[in-house]
């Protein structure tokens, strides 16, 4: 229905600072979705300056050479609908971020450092301006955290947010779980690309901080810079940790909170907590990151998703730069790329129960071509799980057993101890 | 830093079809979270006409009865910024939204079927006419599924989408593995106000198979009405199932799901499916919605939520509606209303660890006014489980502890049998 977009892709032109995992990430992630923003969207992304330290060297990336360039000053001059700001650390970030403000250019950060140390004088910038400054990568990873919150905010203040922020504290911690020492899971979260050269502000709890410090300013408005954060670092004794929590059937992790006190007060912390391993909190492994908001509702509302990793924090900032661009309107109401198939080829384990013993259900479901992997009760209550099968298979079993009179009824089966784990 | 909100705020007029359970709940919402969204956001809702079929019913909500009409072309004609359709079922609902979208009116709605119909060619009139149509609230329940996927498309097609979307079937399931009656778990999802008097759309799938049909339109493009749709319904049979799964250690989830297939196509399914009781759908108990998005990345992307009742509902809504609104670069930067406190006064367990024996750790804790519940481990390795306490008890144990070279280390301490059963 909005098939013209393709035919005219409104052109957004982009300037990103910084070349590196992120900026990297984010250059082969336009590259591949081009097609699909196009189609979707009704927007090209125009790739119009890199700023990076070394021009000449090799990366690998679809761009033109032309497109570096190592002047700051020039980076700055340049004219871009939206900077996208992927250098990291305190400056030249901020200068980058405030410059473009100024200039009235639109503003895309993963930064979390800069946006807990400077997000509120950027973005009353980014108002004097007429413009905006968006860091949805900077919490959460994929996990749309930052979105979620400013949805919320007006329709109801949360009692509290708690979270596990931290992908490569988390990975590690995992790592210890199933016996690895310690210098061998930060060795891993490194390989894995998980954590840079030094991880100390992922194991001491500031990375965290910085994206509590973004959390508690969007959920409550306390000002990032002024928030206190008790915290409590990991090492030393994260190993004995680890061992007593196993013990005592629990695991440890790394939770940072902020909640509501009385008289419009919040109280913060990023701190080691047991947990019980059931929990959802326990069952968060690896490099995942889970948000929880405590709204006071019969559940809280939960968002989690990979944490760490060049791909989902490009994903991340290229959702921030489709919510920034125009048409705001027509988002997800594109061309239409995909059918739909009237039989599903997937197979899958069914379950199906009979009013008959497991023998008559054993011979119907042969009759049909399935073949059976177990039996759940017998004498006319009989229920099998089938080897993974086609849902047109399965459905002939339904009407052959309707048809003898055996009271049918069926459903898929996960039960499977892999899914178990991986669940 | 944007106090100035709060002195000028911008009124954005509304006009809203439909006072029910939705609608009310929306009207209470606005008046209740008036005073933040203008010191927030910098907007006063006006509701300016509400569309009812008994104008003179009771309604105890804070509305001046003069707003109340039941000529569908009074408030059709009405001027409005923004229309919430409130009024469910097809008609008038779809001809309110045209016609408002016609009209150039903004439109929102929690109406799934509206969607899963029309939302289409609904979407296509906003389009046509440089307005909006926002759905978030149909989808979910409070959980931000419409959105995390609106902001993935583009960035990444997702392999699959799956979820329950459907909180009453997903209640009466959790009643009936507590060993209640399917009639009675039915009365009680009824007077708990998240189900209709006739909630065969509930279990039958023909809700979920709605929400999927939206969901599909947004992940992967396909036109909702033509979405061939695999619908096992629940009954007859639900308790029998439920039965089976107990006996293998596993739990029924009615679980709604799209998946690609190879050559551009969508397999699409609502039916029970048996999953380990451990497992992320296991675990979503009573009205939680919970949605998982595979992108292949090393976990799913996944929201939740609760899914039913008025006031999620109410609180989706008004996120479209702060959405939509103006100004919207300056969203949870607005005027600071709470306040950081420097200390914790919130009491918990901690689990404070030292290379001493637990007599001494005990010795230790009593000093400085700890109880000490229990003990893990002794002979200069012990741990203490405190009764709860704040942070400066226990920071007191930990300095002192120190200063005796017991080398301590601290977590607080959640691994209760209420925090089991309860996350």
């Amino acid at each position: 229905m909005t098939s013209s977009y393709v035919e005219t892709p409104q052109t957004v032109r982009l300037a990103l600072a910084g070349c590196g995992v992120v900026g990297g990430g984010l250059v082969r992630l336009l590259h591949e979705s081009a097609p699909a923003i196009a189609a979707r969207f009704g927007i090209r992304f125009d790739l119009t300056s890199v700023l990076v330290r070394d021009v000449n060297r090799e990366r690998n990336l679809p761009l033109e050479a032309r497109l570096f360039t190592n002047s700051l000053d020039g980076f700055l001059a340049h004219d871009a609908d939206v900077v996208v700001e992927a250098v990291g650390g305190e400056e030249p970030a901020r200068t980058i971020a405030s410059d473009a403000l100024r200039r009235g250019k639109k503003v895309i950060t993963a930064n979390k450092g800069l946006v807990a140390s400077h997000g509120d004088s950027l973005s009353a910038l980014a108002s004097a301006n007429g413009t905006g400054l968006d860091f949805g990568a900077a919490v959460g990873g994929s996990a749309p955290v930052i979105s979620t919150l400013r949805d919320l905010v007006g329709a109801s203040t949360p009692l509290s947010v708690r979270g596990i922020l931290n992908g490569t504290s988390n990975y590690v911690i995992s790592l210890l779980e199933r016996g690895v020492s310690l210098e061998t899971a930060i060795a891993s979260a490194r390989e894995r690309g998980l954590s840079e050269a030094d991880c100390s502000r992922d194991l001491d709890g500031r990375d965290a901080a910085d994206k509590l410090a973004i959390i508690a300013w969007i959920a409550f408005g306390t000002q990032p810079t002024g928030l206190h954060i008790r915290r409590t670092p990991l090492v030393p004794g994260l190993e004995r940790l680890v061992r007593i929590a196993a013990t005592d059937g629990a695991r440890v992790r790394f939770i940072a909170e902020c909640a509501q006190l009385p008289g419009c007060r919040v109280a913060a912390a990023v701190e080691p907590v047991i947990v019980a391993s059931r929990s959802a909190f326990g069952r968060t492994t690896l490099e995942e990151n889970r948000v929880e908001v405590d709204l006071g509702w019969a559940s809280p509302l939960s968002v989690s998703g990979p944490g760490a990793g060049g791909r989902p924090t490009a994903a991340a900032l290229l959702s921030d730069l489709l919510r920034v661009s125009p048409p705001p309107n027509d988002r997800g109401a594109g061309a239409t790329r995909f059918l739909s198939a009237t039989t599903d080829p997937r197979e899958h384990r069914w379950l199906v129960a009979a009013a008959i013993d497991s023998a008559s259900l054993n011979g119907a479901a042969a009759d049909v071509g399935l073949r059976s992997e177990r039996f759940i009760g017998d004498y006319l209550d009989a229920a099998v799980i089938t080897a993974p099968a086609p849902w047109n298979s399965v459905e002939r079993l339904i009407v052959a057993l309707e048809l003898a009179n055996a009271r049918p009824c069926v459903a898929r089966y996960e039960n499977s101890n892999e899914g178990e784990v991986l669940q």
